[in-house]
């Protein structure tokens, strides 16, 4: 008797995915994605910057490039790879047909390390506020999703690099709907296991997982490794 | 032949402690520690106060109550229970020789609830400066410990009421003989596992560990129970 093997259609979704930032965050998302077989087009802040391009050239042809509002148009979904310093400035770059109706990734933290250690928030953006929600106050059209932004990028991409992927990452923003969609888009791409991702509220809570971030610092510096994350335990 | 039971002595050493503040966390600590067999006073604004004497009343007869000096000046090391919106003018009302040289394990948070969720960290006190930093410089002469605040009081006092107490507790202060003997006072007392105490570094951290109570409480409100706590995987 014939063994048959059947092959579930296990192929993922083939989106097309904007990621803006061209430092190790954006290129390790950007790569991962591309890997998955996602057309990912990497957005800077002018067309053609040497990084971007050089990313280009070593990826695989799912890989494009182009200045923030080409990246950002381009993309079903948009992942923020920036400086938190620099995101809002970005933002104003792009024409707001380009993002609207959108999800947006937000990986950002708003951190100043000029200051000695532990890492402050940047003025004007702790404990009241959060880049999470000015994000979402430039963007009204489109759909903030802060998450990703408590864990080492090699993590971001392969929760299994620690403890087999038995911790745990936070999700936030004001729409079910999108925060659905970023979950799926983690387990489908990022080996995040569903029941590990917490929600944490609206928007708002971005204040408090970007507020953990400086405390994020100074366990990897008692620690010694940045491939670390917290697992809620009770 | 004769079986001999070995009994080490495995008594703790009995200490006189003052914990400062009548609340469930003053309580719950003064209690766990009568129990222990040490000797503690709880201090509270006036003397006789009445959740002060009704505790006394139902305690064993280790426990005593007296107004913030007393029980500072009683105690070889002091907790502070207090709510973080009025510990540094209880600490006002003790003579400095009743701290002088003393321990002083920082339990409290600066958190103001009165604005919605997340809570916010008390106006003063958040990013560049804590209410560790504060006791400490309130203190010149003692030796602040910030530990405890980042858990369920319940958890405080009994490490294992949570994944057999396998989870992180966080320990900061700029003396590190005093660190030391606070970690011996959490394993010997309260059950917490001596490699799951992380030093984050000098009282400066302080800023990082209250930073991240308004993280706990939208886990909180999340998981639904604040029997919970952070472990750190790697």
């Amino acid at each position: 008797m014939l063994k048959v093997k059947v092959h579930l259609n296990l192929k993922l979704q083939q989106m097309n995915i904007g990621v803006l930032g061209t430092g190790t965050v954006g290129e390790t998302i950007a790569t991962a994605l591309t890997q998955k077989g996602h057309n990912v087009r990497m957005g800077s802040r002018t067309p053609n910057n040497e990084t971007a391009a050089a990313w280009v050239e070593r990826s695989n042809n799912h890989a494009t490039q182009g200045d923030f509002n080409d990246a950002a148009g381009f993309g079903e979904i948009i992942f923020l790879c920036l400086n938190g310093a620099h995101v809002l400035e970005a933002l104003n770059s792009i024409a707001p047909e380009s993002l609207e109706g959108k999800i947006i990734i937000d990986i950002t933290n708003p951190l100043d390390f000029t200051k000695g250690m532990p890492p402050q928030i940047l003025e004007g953006l702790g404990n009241s506020n959060s880049l999470g929600e000015e994000i979402q106050r430039a963007l009204p059209d489109s759909f903030v999703v802060k998450t990703l932004n408590t864990v080492n990028y090699k993590l971001m991409v392969d929760a299994r690099e620690v403890n087999k992927g038995d911790h745990h990452l936070f999700v936030c923003g004001n729409n079910a709907d999108a925060k659905n969609k970023v979950k799926h888009f983690l387990v489908d791409n990022f080996h995040w296991k569903a029941d590990h991702l917490i929600d944490l509220g609206g928007i708002e809570a971005a204040r408090a997982v970007e507020a953990i971030v400086p405390f994020w610092v100074l366990v990897y510096r008692s620690l010694g490794t940045p491939l670390f994350n917290f697992k809620i335990v009770h």
